[in-house]
């Protein structure tokens, strides 16, 4: 039976400590795979803690893909590297479609995933911004370096250690206006002759920002765990560009395997990169987030993105990166003429705001917001009279599941029949690239920018569009 | 003799509708090329008005390019649309050099021509954001579009219409987090086959961004009026980048019969453009600002380029493009899924800081704080017992002069030896791609960010190294 002493779990919870322990062991090959691991109740036992801890573990090394379960049999070790499966690189020529920039008001706007914006600390941040403006002149008559003021990241390197668990040098840190611009400081920093990987589906934003960058680029199919690692390499592609531990918009979490292949795959040839857009890995619902690629990633190929723009409010454009060292040098080299995107004083403020705690707190505060949002929603789906001709899916996480439907309706037809009703859905096919694999009648149910009086409402005309 | 009625003058003063009235006349071609305009004194009596208002009028027709002067004879109308000189395109490879993020404390820093922060309205600035963060909650909660939110727009377009009176359509402005940043998104508009032509000597920085994005563009060497179109047309280039209403770092401004030629140049060839960089012609000391080449364009062919981070603060990172018709349409069509990099609250409290009419006071205040510093270290200089070893050019507008030297040390010989003792300084030579044809031991003269009460020892410094 397992046996770990808590004696050395240090600041660990009990849930934690296990976790890692379990994990530790799967990884170093302790625990091989296929193996059986003791019952939930067994090991409590054993261990003389409560059963609801080692559930806890089990869950979150179940979401993180170290082990599997086996419905009324229990829990069993997953194969880290797992053979790749299925699929090929689809490169066909659908033009990518453009948002455009026109504002439309609906009644219902299931296709917006935008973080909401009321329940921004205004007062919080107006106080740390006056106390940045008087307090701070002195360093304000400073310009800010090209990567950003080192205060902001010291601070986000900090907060990345504490509630992320990752280690990143303040000193490759790169803070810029929105992920957007910095994927073309990327692009300008790894070359123009690279060819790119992008997930397919996916948020159809990239690849538009890599056209207009005449940078070339291949779509990858997904299958259950993520990128298919065997269209990935026959695109012969140098840069893959994911969200392994949330993908938009299927919300899948890509396992451990899964990213121990996508490591080797990054160290089978030179000038290989992965890009890791964490983009709302902050809003899970039930475990702890998932580890990041980056941090475990040994051989320093991981650019690892994220945005204060979906966790905070997209009022403020503060985005961030961590560069390997290799590429953080050729930054200083080649590209810091360049000046940092974000106001000076802004920076200043998010960095008060991060290392005064409002931060974690506005992230706890936003997770229970969009939890209540979600079961709202839930709630109200399954009290409806047609509840049975949907079913929902990866709601655990993020600010969307994904609710398939039976439809005589191609999605064209009930997309438009929806927003003749004032209501806005969006489709899950129209994140493919290569529509003829694209699963029809699936809705991407975003629920975080939904006004909480008006959802009953909402979900009602949801319904009467199906 | 010239006679003109004031009844019809508007609101213009009485110095600016006399001005308008005789470059109009240029122009239409009722003053031909070589005439000779009446003497100040005679006009003066003429029009029953004062010999100021006339010199004035004439001196900025002058600064303007207009009409020219020959000592001891008048006043002479310039020839509008004159024949190219001498000089050719160069393509050498001289590696464009960067500046790092290091930041090294001098005691006088003399190649740093960064607006004085100090000068800032802090509390006025914040006091708008306040404001902004409780009034315009409502709007907050709604992201930019992707230009910029309308409300800075138009008040952008005001301020260049009274004070630049340019007529720029709102909805033809483009907001974005740095002209660093505007320069990509033209690149991307225009199509990254196209080949830039920059101005030799130059900022460097420009180089800098577009060998970053992988596009081609000559160096166009300059004369005495700015761009050689000689070179210009032999470098086959499609898009013209340049800074004609006040050249950095020659200080040359480009008179009207030059932006005739250019004008030419671009309407020679299908998808030509010209970006006119105007990033400090706030700060001219004498007349009026120099009429950009975006309001004399008819052609729609001019893309107008400007920044708050030079006039305002850098602390703040807003700058602005005024697009023309066609290239606004592409942009909505194909770069509109950009996300405005600038946040929304900076957007409108700069909205507030332009209609309030601060930004107009801030201007103002700062021109005569320039024109001060300028003085001072002016002073410094004359009353120098090596004066006779220096000459002064280009001292009337701008945030910099230059000051050619007499010395048998090199250019870099003079930088590191300044260096050594506390000073830095920056060469014309420089700035120059082609450094064959850059003049020697002319120094340019940032005054901008000196500390005031150490101007003395700044410019005793200075001597000391010569």
């Amino acid at each position: 039976m397992l046996t770990y002493s808590f004696d050395n779990k240090g600041k660990d919870s009990l849930y934690e400590f296990l976790y890692k322990s379990i994990r530790d062991d799967i990884v170093s090959g302790k625990l091989k795979t296929d193996e059986k691991l003791p019952s939930k109740r067994a090991l409590a036992e054993h261990l003389s803690i409560s059963t609801i801890t080692i559930e806890n573990a089990y869950n979150q090394l179940v979401a993180e893909g170290y082990i599997y379960s086996k419905p009324k049999s229990g829990f069993y070790v997953s194969a880290i590297i797992s053979p790749a499966v299925q699929g090929s690189a689809v490169k066909n020529i659908y033009p990518a479609e453009t948002d455009g920039a026109d504002e439309v008001s609906y009644i219902a706007d299931f296709s917006n995933n935008l973080a909401s914006q009321e329940s921004f600390p205004f007062v919080t941040w107006t106080k740390l911004m006056r106390q940045t403006m008087s307090d701070k002149r002195e360093k304000l008559t400073f310009n800010s370096p090209s990567v950003g003021v080192r205060e902001l990241r010291c601070a986000i390197s900090d907060y990345l250690f504490q509630f992320r668990g990752m280690t990143a040098d303040p000193d490759c840190i790169v803070i810029g206006a929105g992920t957007e611009y910095l994927y073309s400081l990327i692009i300008q920093l790894l070359g123009r002759d690279k060819k790119y990987a992008l997930e397919d589906p996916g948020y159809r934003k990239i690849a538009q920002i890599y056209k207009a960058n005449n940078v070339a680029f291949d779509y990858i199919p997904l299958d259950e765990n993520g990128v298919d690692t065997t269209a990935l390499k026959e695109s012969m592609a140098d840069v893959l560009h994911i969200s392994p531990s949330h993908h938009f918009p299927t919300g899948i979490v890509t396992p451990v395997s899964r990213r121990y292949e996508l490591l080797s795959w990054v160290s089978e040839a030179e000038g290989r990169y992965i890009i890791e857009d964490d983009y709302d890995s902050e809003f899970r619902f039930s475990g702890r987030p998932i580890p990041s690629l980056q941090s475990i990633d040994t051989l320093d190929k991981v650019i690892y993105i994220n945005t204060f723009s979906k966790s905070l409010t997209s009022t403020i454009r503060i985005s961030y990166m961590v560069l390997p060292k290799e590429l953080m040098a050729r930054y200083r080299k080649e590209l810091s003429f360049y000046s940092c995107t974000v106001s000076n004083f802004e920076q200043y403020t998010l960095a008060s705001f991060i290392q005064q705690g409002y931060f974690e707190k506005h992230i706890n505060r936003m997770r229970n917001y969009y939890r209540a949002q979600r079961d709202k929603v839930m709630t109200s789906i399954k009290n409806h009279p047609y509840y049975d001709k949907v079913s929902i899916k990866e709601e655990d996480s993020g600010l969307h599941f994904l609710m398939s439907i039976e439809t005589d309706l191609s999605d064209d037809e009930l997309t438009e029949k929806a927003r003749g009703r004032g209501v806005n859905l969006s489709c899950l096919s129209r994140y493919y690239h290569n529509r003829d694999t694209a699963p029809e009648h699936t809705l991407i149910i975003n629920y975080s920018g939904l006004d909480k009086d008006k959802i009953d409402e909402a979900v009602e005309r949801l319904f009467e569009c199906i």
